[in-house]
């Protein structure tokens, strides 16, 4: 269990570097100063990465991304509160069930898995719709790998008045996010994305006037985002005893995205990425399944085509040569999916198009 | 970052063995076949430490222990069921402040910081309170280091028809719980106590039949142990990404406490290291906080003397000589806390002897 026989092309957990695995050798007192200083460090990165010092507040909470999205719901909305939820694939639909779970009103607006959400039939449904409190979006929806147009639909739910909730999990750390300039309340993402942590951890980025009058909203202990933020002001500390290793981790991969050059530097790793994937792939046979203009360079939707090999099949080839990928999310084509993020550049991507041809070689002799 | 340079003598994180930490030095695909083989080892170890394979069921979640004892009330009382608390410490007001959070009625029972709970009380209680459907007691209270009586306590509710929850985060791998002759319907605790792995997951341990029937009980998606479970019963897979190297860590922690001599082994250790900690302390002038009949060999709690230095500065010189103890949690006495659990020894509790001896004459010269 020494070492990392197999890249992950998934959309996360996904290959982190060797020196960000490293930084889970030791045990941290989680009340100690040592580990006070890391997670004030690591708040300081993740709010630095969205210019969000000036006007949120960065509170990580532990768990998948799941959690720390429901918990934005939970602490965000009053109980009297409307969501809104923009929904293009399977994590804007999960959005709206947390809500309705937990017995928040909830509206929904639906675009085709291959459609952006679009910023005019919002602001249309905006004027019909004045109880909508919170509006909430995917902004890269890895159901297909679409990415949805942010900064159109902030401006969009800002001028009606609303609050905006993004869903940033598979994008954050690589496509930019100014939130100095663009209206969003609160920003969901997690470690192990584009950040290339390990998983166990989520965080949000919170408009600090909205955090604070959010107090008692959550009905839920663990996932109330305004008393974690409490807890962090008061003493630097967790509440409730956080993933010591996940969070060290995370710490050295934030570091490593401001010597690799930010997330401007990171995102044309990983557009290189997608171009070598994508090309090499259409020569294979498996063309894109998403426009390029609205494919994200985070992770792509292939068609399986009918004389292909069996997904099942594929998968085990690849994974026989060292490379995982993941299957597709979606109800009506027949697709897989490649991830483009992680500490993998286009060298791999070129071993990985070797290792899809000779599988081919090998299923179809 | 690569070396431990400080033993942990907290209630966790604690000082885990370097082959566990070890085994988080790569990446898994949390939906490959090698993560489910790992993560259905993980289950059935834990539910094997119990002899809970007749008739619970292991759900491991996302996040701290809390996460999980919120997880299993949210899950097991239905909106119409009523919670009766057994309190003698800070984490049993922990479960009442949960359940009310969500909207449980709420029943606390309470004793004494230094009493353990009192199973004749309980009757009389559960004799005038008619709807109280579950009980919940934590088996080692954290805040002092007291043992509650499990056998009895759940003797008492078995015989009432209730049913019991048990917080046994602090206890769980060392002291004895047999979930075939003792009745529990559901037992949480999680990887970084006796388990010695690192923090990240809880579980729960939790009756089948009372499981099966829990579906739609939590309004939260996140902390549902019935759809958790679903899930794993399913395609073995989690719902929500697994913090993977956690588990990773947890499966090798879990194989090392077999290799050991399982908990009853581990406790022999544990008692060992309270035994030496307890006698030489109070040489030192530290007399332990709790009779001895009901110290768990968990975390003592020892009384500061007026005369003895501030709790910051032997912290801080203690610190300095690589161990770090935890602040007290009593409201009225002044005290400290050192843990007796983690991958140590009585030489490592001799080595703090002479560290506290030594940090004695330098804060007293």
């Amino acid at each position: 269990m020494m070492t990392d026989p197999q890249i992950l092309l998934t959309p996360g957990p996904l290959t982190t570097h060797p020196a960000t695995r490293q930084a889970m050798l030791r045990d941290w007192g989680s009340r100690d100063a040592g580990f006070i200083a890391l997670t004030a460090e690591m708040r300081a990165r993740l709010l630095g990465i969205a210019k969000g010092g000036a006007s949120h507040a960065a509170v990580p909470l532990q768990g998948s991304g799941t959690f720390v999205v429901e918990a934005a719901i939970a602490t965000l909305l009053k109980p009297s509160d409307r969501l809104l939820v923009l929904v293009n694939g399977a994590y804007g639909e999960r959005m709206a069930t947390i809500a309705r779970r937990m017995g928040r009103e909830v509206a929904v607006l639906r675009w085709p898995e291959d459609h952006p959400v679009d910023p005019a039939q919002l602001a249309e449904a905006l004027r019909a719709d004045a109880a909508a409190t919170h509006i909430a979006m995917v902004h890269c929806e890895t159901t297909t790998g679409i990415l949805n147009p942010l900064a159109e639909v902030a401006a969009v739910v800002a001028r009606a008045g609303r609050h905006f909730l993004l869903d940033a999990m598979s994008s954050f750390g690589a496509l930019p996010v100014d939130l100095a300039s663009v209206p969003i309340t609160a920003l969901m993402a997690s470690s192990n994305k584009c950040l290339e942590g390990v998983p166990g951890i989520g965080f949000a980025l919170i408009d600090r006037a909205a955090l604070a009058a959010a107090e008692g909203n959550s009905s839920s202990l663990s996932l109330d985002l305004h008393a974690q933020w409490r807890g962090f002001e008061r003493d630097g500390q967790w509440r409730f005893t956080p993933p010591v290793q996940v969070v060290a981790a995370l710490v050295v991969a934030l570091r490593r995205l401001e010597e690799e050059g930010g997330p401007e530097a990171r995102l044309r790793r990983y557009c290189r990425n997608l171009e070598i994937l994508a090309s090499g792939m259409k020569r294979l046979g498996f063309p894109l399944f998403l426009d390029r203009a609205v494919q994200a360079p985070i992770i792509a939707t292939f068609h399986l085509p009918k004389a292909a090999p069996k997904f099942q099949d594929l998968y085990d080839a690849l994974a026989a040569r060292g490379f995982l990928i993941y299957p597709g999310k979606l109800t009506e084509a027949d697709t897989f999916r490649i991830g483009c993020i992680g500490a993998i550049d286009e060298t791999v991507f070129r071993r990985l198009l070797d290792a899809m041809e000779d599988s081919l070689r090998f299923l179809r002799p």
